[in-house]
């Protein structure tokens, strides 16, 4: 039998198979969920067995760590190795009352599947496994090597499989990965995300007095934390965007004149954006550059919280002692990460104000990844994809960061093609989460079809 | 018998009178303690039928509201008449556990007694209640004519006392106020304020997008609330303290050479301020003025507080759609609030950048009061100081603001004399508060000796 009659014979089969799947609340950022997570480990495991891997085990980490799903068929000897990655713990599905049908009973309305994680990310999981399992399932082997790598801590940020990573296993060994968790740029169009932005993420404290003050008392001689922070802020970047840290655009590149003219070319309608997407009365951002480029290809600064002093209701009327802010930033390639950081903290330092002692505490710090489409593994799943939507596909970069992208550079030394099957209007980490099933059944079919097209590459 | 001799002889049963009233937990910010505040203003009540006033009664307020005390004698055909204002609510005593002695177990260590309310404003409102009771036990008469309003919404900021003030009610009629509330600039200083700084107290509230976006997805094209509120305060005010707001300084006007000179001679030292009061590594406000300047005379513009997006534990890159700051200016004399709003308000809407929405809510408005030396009501009261304490009556202003003040002056047209006997080290709403006995007793005989030197003015 062939693996794409296989495919097709087997729909509903699949279908189901994602449902039950989806039922089990798997959500990483709630402790009551733990076991829920690992039940939704040893699916996976289970559905490795069941289709013939060669290996399926789980990798446990420190304890309260969620598991890795590891699984390997590795019997196509001098064919390329392919790594595929997907994540089986999903987002909380508050508020449980906007969900037309229940998070967790998965539900088909149209050809839609609602349900939380039907697309973020058990759906597109499921997409490479069934792939898999059609090539083993009809006819004993797959044309390439294929390693699964499924983690349990996507959501949170779980340190699990970075520390996993940088072990180096030899069982690792790949030639490049397959991250099936990115959208397509809209319906209809084959997408391959090729680059992602890097994020440094801050938090900022400012000190004044000693202890709060009253405001009648001391106001007009004690220092005014949240007053500090606002004159930081606003010292750190213009009001169009364009960041003042010294230093910090130093290595940034803009993308080549042929990527930009393809950014041109797609379907993308800026007042519709302003519109639909953000609902405010303007956009902003960098003079002289798109939009597409300013979120892709530029790098940014956002405040992403800030406290301090009295924020109830009524007046009270107090100078506090302390404030703080989370401040990332978003790098493009070439930017570094350590030198980003010691730019910000020289910069935040010579904004402080007297009497005012800040801290930079950084949370986190990933750089930018970029892959080069002549890559014959981008080359391939171009390919793929356009032979099963019958279009071009389109390359695009996403604004966001996939840390687990630069760690397979970082660790394996691999590249990483995107390729996603997501909608922009899947409702990821909201209600009424939802999957576009044409887009799944497709998706198995692509990634069957991207096996056949690596062999021999 | 004289009244003087009176206050002598009665000191223990005036302190035991004092704890009594304060072991009544009579917390106006918490609702539980209803009762207690009701009882405490029974107390008052009480204490006016026992030392012989013509009236003594409870105003009610509407529903919710704790009454007024009122009371009155007016035997002293064609001398001045004198309100004399205090309050019978607290502040809450938390946190409880830094407390030496229960805060409602008055307890004397030393010369001081420690309760809260000791000085805040029981103890200084009992201070009025004595002083009266020694003329009317000791001679059956007063030597002027006095009527009491104390109130047991101050510490809540409530609205009864402006209500039943704003009906210009004819019982109230008099030739001046005087209220015992505020503190001795240092101890054994005999000490008159006599100006208090005004307050607009507003709330900005700034809008982008239509709901929380991701900053990955959306930055660099997508406004941030947070990111125009700090441009906005920054905008408003120079790091050196100097109010940007167009046409704020109009009305201005420096106090005259004679109050700056009196200033100077206060005993007031910078580095003791900053080390002891601030705790900051600095002190900041305007330049070519002196703290006392700053703080007493000066308009000023604070942020109490700010709110906005994540602000929890660890990384969430989120651009909120909403962000809100608490922002009040202190006025000096002259300067109107109603035009103070109007300029914030344009300042506000002039600053705010493209694709943020902010509208400005006013809190509260006040302007400041001031009361000129020479007034009689003064010279009397500085002189009846000056008597007790055996040392020259100084005149301070303070940076806050006792809504009272402009109340008096607003509905019932009389000045208002703040003679307090309180410590700048007595703690007020925090643990420990305590009032230090000599000024008890001395604050009795002092408001005793002012009844005497008004008759005849």
């Amino acid at each position: 039998m062939d693996p794409f009659e296989y495919y097709k014979a087997n729909r509903e089969k699949f279908l189901a198979g994602l449902k039950e799947w989806l039922k089990i609340p798997s959500i990483s950022t709630l402790p009551e969920h733990k076991s829920d997570v690992r039940r939704a480990a040893e699916v996976v495991a289970e559905e490795f067995r069941a289709m013939g891997l060669d290996k399926a085990e789980l990798i446990e980490g420190a304890a309260g760590q969620n598991p890795l799903v590891y699984g390997e068929w590795t019997g196509a000897a001098g064919q390329p190795t392919l790594l595929l990655y997907g994540h089986y713990d999903v987002q909380p599905p508050a508020p449980l009352e906007e969900w037309l049908s229940p998070p967790f009973e998965p539900t088909v309305r149209g050809e839609d599947l609602f349900a939380r994680g039907a697309s973020d990310d058990k759906g597109q999981t499921y997409i490479l496994l069934k792939a898999v399992e059609g090539f083993l399932q009809a006819t004993g082997r797959l044309p390439i090597n294929i390693k699964f790598l499924i983690e349990g801590e996507e959501e949170v940020g779980g340190a699990h499989i970075e520390q996993y990573l940088a072990t180096r296993p030899p069982q690792l060994q790949c030639d490049a990965a397959l991250v099936c968790d990115t959208e397509m740029f809209a319906p209809e169009l084959p997408t391959l995300t090729t680059g992602l932005r890097g994020l440094v993420y801050t938090e900022i404290e400012a000190r004044g007095a000693a202890q709060d003050l009253h405001s009648g008392l001391y106001g007009g001689a004690a220092p005014n934390p949240i007053q500090a922070l606002a004159e930081i802020l606003a010292a750190l970047k213009r009001s169009d965007g364009r960041i003042l840290i010294p230093g910090f655009y130093r290595r940034v590149q803009r993308p080549s004149r042929a990527e930009l003219d393809a950014w041109k070319r797609l379907p993308f309608n800026e007042r519709t954006f302003l519109r639909k997407e953000i609902g405010s009365s303007a956009l902003v951002g960098e003079k002289g550059y798109s939009v597409l480029e300013r979120l892709w290809a530029r790098p940014t600064l956002e405040v992403h919280g800030i406290a301090g002093g009295f924020t109830g209701e009524g007046a009270k009327t107090v100078i506090p002692a302390v404030a703080r802010a989370k401040v990332s930033m978003r790098l493009v390639p070439d930017m570094r990460p350590t030198e980003v950081i010691r730019q910000f903290r020289s910069a935040v330092k010579r904004l402080t104000p007297p009497g005012i002692r800040t801290t930079v505490r950084v949370l986190s710090a990933a750089p930018a990844s970029l892959v080069k489409t002549d890559n014959r593994f981008i080359e391939a799943a171009a390919e793929a994809l356009a032979q099963v939507f019958g279009q071009k596909t389109v390359y695009i970069r996403a604004g966001g960061s996939i840390p687990v992208v630069g760690l397979f550079q970082k660790h394996l030394g691999v590249p990483t093609v995107m390729m996603g099957f997501g909608l922009p209007d899947d409702r990821l980490h909201s209600p009424n989460e939802k999957f576009h099933l044409p887009n799944f059944y497709r998706g198995i079919e692509a990634v069957g079809r991207y096996f056949s097209l690596l062999a021999g590459r």
